[in-house]
């Protein structure tokens, strides 16, 4: 009946596990347990005293209790009904009503890594965490010298996540549905090019002499008006964009080629749910004070249409709701089959494990 | 396990889809999108530069964005998102992003037809419209010599339609539920005229020398206080009653004999969701101010009950949620009995085709 | 897949019909009708003329509408839409439209107790109603020579009864969720005795020369400021909890040994909605005038961490929500087993019958 991989279906579509994903700041994490679904999981996320980040699964093990309606004591977490304590292991370290510590009371730790203002946390099989996964992020612009780290912004939408990582993906809405506000209204109509690997889909386009919104001329940090560049959105599946624009003025002196990065990492909270966390990765120093306010302006004009497009999906179901694709699609279902590959791969090792 | 059409079931009862139902007043329609659901389906309104009426489903098939959260450029619609065009036919008429039109980059046109302020639409299949499926709208008091139609007040309910059909073809609660405001305590236990058609179930009361409520002495006009007058409620399967009063005032000098029509179609949303478009039909011109702010009063009474009856029936569920008719709600059955005909009358043409 | 009675897992647990439930206070009926739901049935409630409360199920079976929207005329009860009136044995006693009384136009009526400011109701088949089983009211403090009744609060939940039933019942949750309310930190470890027979889960807990917390001393009305106490937490299954403190004052001078107890019926609305119902029954007169001021924080202190409980197990699912019991939650275990016991008696006296 579908002639696509249903796995793939924007609406729908499954996530692998066997990933990292951002699941917050590194700025939000201290000593109050702080609550987060992600791929589906209820995670608590804290710090022990020495610092070091920790995510558990959120559910006390006796009665059910979320572990983030309790407290910190010391390096545990201490349920706030019973009072049943867990380390950063998951493992029981009190029952304060007596008896033995049962082997079963114990919760699921999850690695974590932070990096440059972000937690990435491993969702899969722990054994198998492998941090070469996580993007490198001096190509993100967010490590290494010359680079000026931003972070950054969490917005929530209902919705699965393969809607709002092909909208970050792709140019040709820019004009439409932000009219405007970031682009001059050319951006739909002009050719690109296309990279892609076994990891990443990259897709350029060329601007010449160009003038630029004041959104963008504020970000850019421009002296001038008119600007030569090249934007290049690149989509590391399963779940990252990078928005780079590599430009330099035209009508000013003694102009610099610089770059401005918008970087956004996609997780599924679950199946209709998603958290979009996003930074900044320039080559300048100088950030300017609206930065934020002026990216969520334009992310919550991208979630409310969104939203739209869940609600009508889940309204029509999959058989009355079909995609017709168009040219300007070809990264977004290049995407769509590394992802798929990438789901079946996993099963396929699970299989065979 | 039921005695009765499953189908016909008030709280979950299904409609035939070859009628035209209404789904708006003209004066609704411009150069604005509008978005209305009709049957199940996703509907965007507009008018062409020239002033004809459009409908269209409201889905881009691009990627699945309301067409109504778009914009009007001539006589075509741009979608919000990609700013994909498509006709008043539902064709495509461009992709801004290039490429070429794909016959399947189309959405489906419906047959709409604007009579006496209101607009009618056909949810069938379109090259079976046909237009004289629309009720007379001479015997509706809206059209013709010495008739003055006066559209009217939309009033939506979270209900399946038959329960507000039935409601509003029913003289037996006006009694109880609207107490005092429309009757004077006596429709309930008079007797009644029933003929039926193959499309109509009047029901004919008489009433002889009677005192009126304050509500009816406006929207009649009288002069004095009393009149003799028949009350004629009338059900157009699947989808319109006709409230017909034709009076002749007793304690005035030179009385006249006139008519006063409230019509009422009621249009499934969907099949827990109705709307109501209400319109009156006079051979008299005068206007009471309060007549739709009275209106208003008494259909939001009966909106009250018909959800709670909808909601009680989505708790118990069929088997728990019997019915038991009485010797007044014959009217209703023959009503449900010809809705069923229409719809397997339908479904066999279907199956034949 | 389980290893435990399905039938008992909190969070879906199963109810036994046979039984008498509290319904509500004998103050709030009169003659308005009162809604209420009761394991899943909508019920009307409402006095007759001569002050005899009645128990309706709230549903005119002519057209669905909830009779309790209606109006009392003498002992019955009429439809607020057709008119349709019923007695207080549920049975049919007018048809304003006329014809003949149906004999299937009838509610259920369900039996009624009231006993010392309570209303129970019997929710099973009405012939096997057996007032013996409504719990002793002289063992609860509720009636008899030196007690004083003293209802009641109304709290809803929106979750399964299983959960406040343990928590009621539970003396370890104590010293977390209520830190300081209601005990001074030292409940959860302190070891208890267990007595139980075919209707009673009883746990005993003794204190020494205890300080009080402020509530617990008003409530006590205590001159001075520690006493010695056995805490008994006393569940009758199905559907209730008696807490009493049996007390004498270590600090004053001629102490007197005296007895507070505060009783929480349980009852479930449907399978995810449950009432509280409290009272308390003393052996001394003086009531705390912010005695159910005090209760009512502490119980919603209970409310929120068990629609948390409730939430998560919706969300998880039983697969990926189970539970790892400890020592003390011994007595819940017995419970569950006495519920599941009378369960399945019922179902097999059903089967048989």
């Amino acid at each position: 009946m579908h002639d696509q991989d249903i796995a793939m279906i924007p609406g729908l579509a499954d996530f692998p596990r066997n990933q990292w994903y951002v699941i917050g700041y590194s700025s939000e994490l201290g000593r109050s347990p702080v609550r987060r679904d992600c791929l589906g999981d209820p995670i608590v996320l804290f710090r022990t005293e020495a610092g070091k980040a920790v995510a558990l699964f959120d559910r006390c093990p006796h009665r059910g209790m979320p572990l983030s309606k309790g407290k910190l004591l010391g390096d545990s977490i201490q349920c706030g009904y019973h009072g049943i304590e867990f380390g950063p292991d998951g493992k029981c370290t009190k029952i304060p009503s007596g008896g033995g510590l049962p082997a079963k009371m114990a919760v699921k730790p999850y690695p974590l890594i932070e990096r440059a203002g972000w937690i990435w946390i491993w969702m899969g099989i722990g054994a198998q965490a492998d941090v070469t996964l996580i993007p490198n992020h001096e190509e993100l612009g967010m490590e290494g010298t010359g680079w000026y780290p931003d972070p950054g912004i969490h917005v929530e939408l209902k919705a699965n996540y393969l809607l709002p990582l092909e909208n970050l993906a792709d140019a040709t809405h820019i004009t439409y549905l932000h009219h405007g506000l970031i682009d001059t209204g050319n951006v739909a109509a002009v050719p690109y090019r296309m990279v892609v690997d076994d990891r990443r889909v990259r897709v350029f386009r060329d601007f010449v002499n160009e003038p630029m919104p004041p959104i963008l001329a504020q970000v850019f940090h421009l002296r001038g008006e008119r600007i030569t560049r090249t934007l290049e959105l690149t989509t590391f599946v399963p779940n990252l964009v990078m928005i780079r624009n590599s430009f330099i003025e035209v009508d000013v002196p003694d102009p610099q080629r610089r770059v401005n990065t918008l970087i956004v990492a996609v997780t599924p909270g679950n199946a209709r749910y998603t958290h979009e966390f996003s930074a900044f990765g320039n080559n300048y120093p100088q950030q300017y004070a609206g930065r934020f306010d002026d990216l969520k302006k334009i992310l919550l004009e991208d979630v409310e249409a969104i939203e739209e497009i869940q609600t009508m999906f889940d309204r029509l179901g999959i058989d009355r709701a079909p995609e017709v694709s168009v040219k300007s699609d070809e990264p977004a279902i290049r995407v769509r089959r590394l992802i798929s590959q990438m789901i079946h791969r996993e099963r396929e090792g699970a299989a065979a494990a």
